[in-house]
């Protein structure tokens, strides 16, 4: 029997997402089953970087333009600098060999992590289905965030 | 034997409380025992949004009038913007008949959520048992917490 | 066989580093065994406040002086206003007799609790193990975390 490993990814913050991902690679690489919630703004993390944005109604059109999301356009929760610092951390990763946000999201989908997306969040900022990038593998509610975590001993709100 | 769920909500802000309440709601539809320590900042999801405000010293005073708290009052954790950040979501909330932070907390508490307030902040930020909610059910301090979230598998810091 | 708490301190605000501290100093002194680990803004929580600052490369001796860390340096996460939140903070928890951060990480020391700093962010930040606090009792990775955090119930991200 796996072990198991459940993460709620609620930040829509680079840094945050960053953790998560580290978390949830070095899990499945020793063979755990991690399964990853995103909620609130964690949507954003795997929303896709390209493409139009498609939202009915003028406040979710507005909410939903300020709140893009994508890996790529994340901010930092610390010392973003309208991007400058954002930059610097890009540079930095990338100089100490550490694999961006984007291929960390590829390699963790590799390892079988589960990518699930919160329905409830999505009918609350009218985000559809087809905002998120292929590597979603679900879309469901509490109910299944909570049957997965009570099969599990590591459980974290990110 | 019941499943347990134990929250710390440590973050006095509207989008955290809610993620926490949902999950919360969630659980205790599901027949399993959810309690949610109130600590820090997270004090303000339960104090009351009516009536004066009562703190000694000057230093106190201060922090209880910026701090103020009350489930209505509570800030969004991204987008804000001096309040309308904060109008939007609750009226995009609205829309998809989501019910409100006031609402959940009395749905939590009819569905026998327990709440707890967290006694050493209360202590540190001249806040008396008189600012909260009747929904709060007792006042307790950090080994009541581990106590309770050793019995569980879900625990989590919101 | 001791419960076990682990706790990821990701965050580098005093108020957050006084909660996850709390906790430790909690569960320490009902017997069970505490494990630590400071990662990504949290390494800030147990970097030296005295010393210089040495960083090899332009963007990383930037960082480091922004992100200067150190128990005393730390931010809050709310109403810090250039640091007048922050001591009056102080001074609310001195009138409380509430110990500082500092000697809740002395106390914490004391009472066997175990503080890891994660290698991942060290390496990217490019920190040393000089830019530490003595009290700091190993360096690892999330490997590590993983296998602590899969043998106690507590597991909080802070």
């Amino acid at each position: 029997m796996k072990e198991k490993v459940t993460l709620i990814v609620f930040s829509g913050e680079m840094d945050k997402a960053l953790a998560a991902f580290n978390i949830a690679l070095g899990a499945a690489s020793m063979g755990m089953e991690v399964t990853i919630f995103f909620t609130f703004w964690g949507l954003n993390v795997i929303k896709k970087n390209q493409g139009p944005l498609k939202s009915r109604g003028v406040m979710r059109k507005m909410l939903n333009f300020m709140n893009r999301g994508g890996s790529k356009r994340l901010p930092l929760s610390r010392f973003h600098m309208f991007g400058l610092g954002k930059w610097m951390m890009g540079k930095l990763m990338r100089n100490a060999k550490f694999p961006s946000l984007d291929e960390m999201i590829a390699l963790a989908h590799g390892a079988g992590v589960k990518f699930v997306a919160c329905t409830t969040t999505m009918g609350m900022m009218g985000v559809s289905k087809e905002a998120f990038i292929p590597e979603v593998d679900s879309f469901a509610g509490v109910a299944t965030y909570l049957e997965k975590a009570n099969e599990g001993k590591i459980n974290l709100f990110v």
